[in-house]
């Protein structure tokens, strides 16, 4: 378990780099990622190279027993290049360039960018490559699956294209050209979206969306490849934007040792606070999922966001600390705040880090350094643990980009619906992995997929095969309805999996914010609210759990559960409202023989386990009041404290209690 | 009265025509629409046609005894096309493309476009022209007067202003260019409005919609002027976009044979659903007024439209027969369902047809071959009939583009005042033909004349005849401010109209959304509200028939009535609320001699009459709770089920009772 | 005191001008400005001048003594212009033109912009600088700060930060562009900001704002000094855009005679009205400050504006009158109203002068007239006096920009906080001079200094003298943030003043919308509401004056008072709620000396006085009903009424009294 900071040398007079590398050492930090936008330092000009500051920095960090992490800093070409090869810029889809100074103003179809990354990051690697204060690297920063338009990227696409589909005919045929004339005869009449329409065909826009996410990939890989061959013994990871964006992140990390993340929770609790608590945990399991296994905070809230845009609330008191432990209960193995010292120049002089911009320690670095403290004091006992969950939820950009191209319904969100039940796992006590649609599922209890609206034989039969095995599986509107090239099947919904889930929708509402009722079956308890979309199920083999209470349709089945073989399979045809997830996800779990811990809100479990049985649960208060914890479990001791722990506790605002269990 | 669908046989296997033609017939259909959108499949490579699949189709559909109209494809210009004459697409008001790929990716001023559609309608036409299964064309489609700023657009825009005003001084003169310095002295200094910008002048603004709207007209002539040449005994119609917009639907049509229309009422009625109720009948008499007689659907609702946008509520029980028997109600005489099947591929894969996407007859389906077998079996009965009215309502585009250039008030939409007033009459039982605000009104008891801003002295002599003649005239705020070249008259207002009201306004306050009074003289009830303007009227030789009762215009003239020669003219100087509009006519109606038939909300009226003296009159209740119809009528036959109808009866949810009186 | 109207000759038939003069002088004009949209009728092609027709007009209304003030045509660069140089026209960020047809379409850093200018008004004043009856120009019209991303404004922007930065090295330091590798190697790398991007460098965009500024003072200057040189005797000045904008209004004038402005005060009442009715007293009050001497109204209120945009209310009985005895009671000495008759050709048909289209008098007219006659005949009270009061407020362009570009948080605005502090002094009666940030303050009892966020040592120093010397300063949050060049200082807020406040912040928590409150420790009243930000202070010299009373800050102090020498400094460490500012500039006017008369609310006092003694004080109810007034004052004669006026006395809606004190 570490802790680090972000630190950049470069905007600081160095004489200041000796007292700043004293204090952090002092305040328990062993690492410090440097350099990851420092182009224009590294190389000036064209062809000359400065990495005599960036020595001195690792010197005096290394004199202090600080570690280092490099980025590369391909997310900002220096002026010179850009200048020189106008082509490392992105064209925006009325292809005018994305114009350099605000970072990522760099096309990954460039050629020019392919070359001189080529360069720094050669130059570079062969620098620090065998440098024994360099403990890894990091490729680049928070790519994201960025649309361009270029010359370039138009010319990937085709060879994209016909990498995937041979042919024109073929491409015709499986994007329905046909439809609006729309038919290519050449490969020339082939471009990138331009002009931004949502109205153009939709098997176009989900593998550009598909492209785009390839490319960021392939400059990740690319970059990998050369830090791997000139750095043996050091680690390479790429610092995740946290927000699910539309790339794939399986993809993008499938060249990465593993995965880093940012973490900056909303600091503004008083606004759409009941959601927002529930980001957080959201984040960290599917930062976990990407790789299955544990993995770095490459950016931890430090202090209040704000740059361009207003500046939020500053951390109320506890709340630095209990997030940085949030991020360990999640399985982050080490947590670098971000930043050292606020800026004082540049677009980011809010965004403020551990020190305000006088440099003095205040509120907010005492709270940091208890955190840092207490992480190294409990270090052996976490060493070597991370998370093992009954439950998996299956995420899917795939999903996420299809659903955004045609939404159902008003109101009908992927992210946001994945998220609802997210949210009420996590209130139940639920531990989950949030992992990728095509991962191997079989060790699991219970498995949710929301919305695997694309869906093709090999998921099918997968899902089948899991649930056939045993398994418990939870489906939900909109399953089933298209094919992978975003074309619908012809099949009664939910179509390749109508035999599993044992019903078939016979017609469908698209209700939106019409708000509609259901009823379950085996309860006196009052209907609770549905909403966004309704689907009327004609069950086959299975039973109905529970059905509307509405409109026209009042009477018809709403969710069913179908015994397959040896699993459990549910199918809910309708977007209920928290309370009707609650009692879902209730009886799915303990139907599948999965514990709860039914937590008040706010509240989150976790638990880290290790391979030698230890178990240390995590209790978070990550709101501003006062909370009663009642674990269920009798004993366990206070990591932090001591003593014996009680079955039933009370968590103050922004509360943190360790259990050894 | 037939029955039809909308067919694409380019987008399935040829195998499944036979099956899908054999339902059709079984289904009563009777005729079906093809290949509007086709072009890459009738010319897949240019000038290689390819009319050999559309032949099979039309066989196929001949061999059931369905008969087809034909669609030219000049909606959506193929790729090659695109590729090889980019100046085939529109550009905007920044000279950017609208790139294909979303139909209508054609500026009518291309010169490119004038050559290939000559191409691609001529050959279509020599091949079909004389086929005996062949009824008809439709030319394009939903053409609107889109703007381009094209070269192409740049040029022929000089072109129509030269033909306008002759020379540049005039031009000048007539737009007051003096304005900020404005004054061309050249040709080559008129562009089209670039930029976009509200602030031109307005004179330059309206004439750029008028050569908009010329531009699309002229387009369609050139079409019709092909088809009739080789398509003797062939109808040429055009599929109008339903929602009234820019363009001049008058104009469009005069070169087809009738009207025909998208008729897509909306599914959802929870919300705002008392505007929008109403909205179908105002599009249906709109479309009926076009040519002044009966007209086709060529693409009615079959289930929930919805593609890049959220699907709305699909429709519920009753609304797909209701809406379909409204159509007829008020003058379609064929009503073609958009469409068969629910497309699998492009961009329109959620605007549901009869089938959903598995192909299987459901609800939906069942209701419609309700509806056309009911249509089939009337069919005796309802063949020539047509609607006569006793009022008009006068609907310009002038008035809309030019009310749209310059809003007068917060809230102030020529539109929308329409509709409210339109509304009214509906609720009242008033039958009303929708016509261009230069038609004959002689025949006419009454005529509403809302917002007559442009006025000329043709336009003015006409109405001051029309009530010379005995008619009753109402007019609304912001009449006679303007000449045709949206330069303010320098008279009173309402100006060339002031003799006829008896009245003029002393001076007007844009009141916008701050709520007035007005109190009707004759009435012992409350003042009702009134919004968006208040003129202070000054009557001549007209009677107040209502007072303002707030503010410092208390007291003064709102309403007034004017005996003019044999007739009454009402001036309206402020926009009443609905209880306030329905005071005002249900008081004009009986001073005209026009029976009133009060409904409940959402409950239609409509009687179609044939030469013979028949008079079949339709109640639609178009709403989802019961309701209760005073016909005032005693007698009359139910024409559905038979048997005496009462005066008064309940109609249910979406119900339909068709009456021969 | 003069009263005049704005006249467009231009636009009518030149037979009218002879009646309108006439109708003119009766109503007691005695000047008009003319021709400042006119350069297409002044040179209609290149080098063709034609001054004959306004000759003519001038000629007209000398025959009638009515005086003129011309303006220079370079709004509106004629079509002749644009289409051989179209670099006159400005591009925005994306360069893309800004079309001509809406005025202002000329760009400050245009080289043909400058040589057509030359010519106009060399050849304008050559003609007219010498003529009896022309008494003054005006430059232009409503310049702002305008963006332009032209080849001109790039090669003059490189200029500007050469001159300003010299090399690139100290221009690369002070903007901190080693942030994301921004800095340039080359001055050619350095553009105007394309794209428009918020998240560029905060120094950088601040500098563009200041350069733009620049341009459009140093077109201002250009103009003049041609002027000055031909017109021995004549003034010049210019027309401010009312409202505050982006750039330096002081730089803007600082060629001029005295200071023009636009008055459009609100003439929708309803509508969030609380703060729109003092909206106009600090326009005038900041015309006022300029220059600090009196100044005139070129465009007073004389309808409702309405143009693209809807119309608004009409000015309610009293209105016009109330505004434009409001701007003399502010230091106008000259009221020209905006316009005789109102345009019937253009896009400015519906902006309401004071005839309507069909030109007849009317109750505005009548109205004006009633003002016009008024201010004649205190002409001999009023002439000679200005405004002295003991309070200013410092307001700065610097600010306002800096403050756009990083807002602090949500809700935090510099003009709308500063716009709520002039508020609560207005309704305290006191008057208040807004005046230039660097302005000479020695003579002010009491000095408000709302958010110097960026502040150097001059600055400080001036304030600290002030102080020092007896002065009574107030800051406010943000202050000391940042140096000029817009980078954070390292020292604890407030920086360079802390001594001069005794306090310093220890943290702070930009809480937004989420609503606080603070506790005044000398009174026993309800805590108040504050908003946006909190500053966390820790005296070190100074005595709390309120404390916080919410969340974990409660206790904490928030406002402070220190004696600093032989003056007092207040920092308010939050943003109070109006009752929160009325408490707080109570207690510091009091303890400054100056005296208060506090006012119900839209009712205002302003006060002229002459070198002689004479005072005359003003009260306005700008409100739409009836307020009492206890000036607390015996005694005065009423000056439009005669006879005594009691200490209080009731204001009709728009009432006016003026007081010989």
């Amino acid at each position: 378990m570490r802790v680090g900071v972000d630190y950049y040398p470069e905007h600081w007079d160095s004489a200041i780099w000796e007292e700043d590398a004293a204090r952090m050492r002092q305040a328990g930090i062993s690492l410090v990622r440097l350099a990851e936008f420092a182009w224009s330092r590294l190389e000036p000009l064209e062809g000359r190279f400065d990495f005599a500051w960036l020595d001195a920095a690792i010197d005096t960090f290394a004199r202090h027993g600080i570690q280092v992490v490099i980025g590369t800093p391909t997310a900002t070409p220096p002026n010179w290049l850009v200048e020189k090869h106008p082509d490392v810029l992105p064209l925006d889809n009325q292809r005018r360039p994305i114009y350099p100074g605000v970072r990522l103003h760099r096309c990954y179809n460039s050629p020019s960018l392919r070359h001189y990354t080529e360069i720094i990051v050669e130059r570079l690697t062969r620098h620090f490559g065998r440098h024994p204060n360099v403990i890894g690297w990091q490729t680049d920063n928070e790519m994201i699956g960025q649309e361009s338009h270029s010359d370039g990227a138009t010319a990937d696409f085709r060879t994209w294209l016909k990498a995937r589909y041979g042919d024109l005919a073929t491409l015709n045929r499986e994007w329905g050209t046909v439809v609006w004339s729309g038919e290519y005869t050449a490969w020339s009449q082939i471009t990138t979206p331009l002009g931004g329409s949502p109205h153009l065909n939709p098997s176009y826009l989900l593998d550009f969306q598909r492209f785009c996410s390839d490319s960021a990939a392939a400059f990740n890989r690319f970059q990998a490849r050369i830090i791997k061959a000139n750095c043996p013994g050091q680690f390479v990871t790429h610092n995740l934007w946290g927000y699910p964006v539309v790339n794939d992140y399986y993809d993008l990390f499938d060249s990465m040792d593993f995965v880093s993340v940012d973490y900056y929770p909303a600091t503004d609790l008083d606004n759409d606070s009941k959601a927002r608590i529930y980001h957080g945990a959201m984040t960290l399991d599917l930062t976990r999922g990407v790789k299955q296994q544990n993995f770095w905070v490459m950016e931890q809230l430090s202090g209040t966001p704000g740059c361009w845009h207003p500046m939020s609330r500053t951390p109320t008191p506890g709340m630095i600390r209990a997030h940085a432990w949030q991020s360990v209960s999640r399985g982050a193995d080490t947590v670098v705040h971000f930043r050292w010292r606020t800026a004082r120049i540049g677009a980011e002089q809010f965004w403020h880090g551990l020190h305000d911009h006088h440099g003095e320690p205040g509120r907010r670095f005492v709270e940091f350094t208890q955190f840092s403290e207490e992480v190294q004091r409990l270090s052996p006992l976490l060493d070597g643990t991370t998370i093992r969950n009954d439950v998996a939820m299956l995420f899917s950009h795939e999903q996420l980009n299809a659903l955004r191209i045609q939404p159902q319904s008003d109101g009908f969100d992927y992210l946001l619906n994945f998220r609802q039940i997210h949210r009420t796992l996590v209130s139940l006590g639920l531990g989950v992995d949030v992992v990728n649609w095509t991962s191997d599922i079989g060790g699991y209890k219970m498995v949710i997929a929301p919305s695997l609206y694309l869906l093709d034989e090999a998921t099918a039969s997968r899902l089948r095969e899991y649930v056939a095995a045993g398994g418990t599986l939870i489906v939900t509107p909109r399953t089933g309805v298209k094919n992978l090239n975003n074309v619908c099947h012809a099949a009664r919904l939910p179509g390749l999996l109508a035999d599993v889930v044992g019903a078939v929708v016979d017609e469908y509402d698209p209700v939106g914010h019409d708000t509609q009722q259901i009823q379950f079956s085996d309860s006196d308890a009052d209907a609770v609210d549905c909403a966004q979309w309704c689907d009327l199920l004609n069950p086959t083999t299975a039973e109905a759990v529970a059905t509307y209470a509405s409109e026209y349709f009042a009477g018809r089945v709403a969710l069913t559960r179908n015994r397959f073989v040896k699993g459990l399979a549910y199918y809910v045809g309708t977007v209920p409202d928290a309370e009707g997830y609650r009692r879902l996800l209730t009886e799915a779990a303990r139907a599948s023989g999965v514990a709860l811990t039914p937590l008040l809100e706010g509240v989150e479990r976790s638990v880290r386990e290790g391979d030698d049985g230890r178990r240390i649960a995590f209790y978070l208060n990550l709101t501003k009041s006062v909370k009663l914890v009642d674990t269920g479990r009798e004993g366990g001791t206070d990591a932090l404290e001591g003593g014996r722990v009680p079955s039933a506790f009370e968590l103050g605002p922004m509360g943190v209690r360790i259990v050894i269990e």
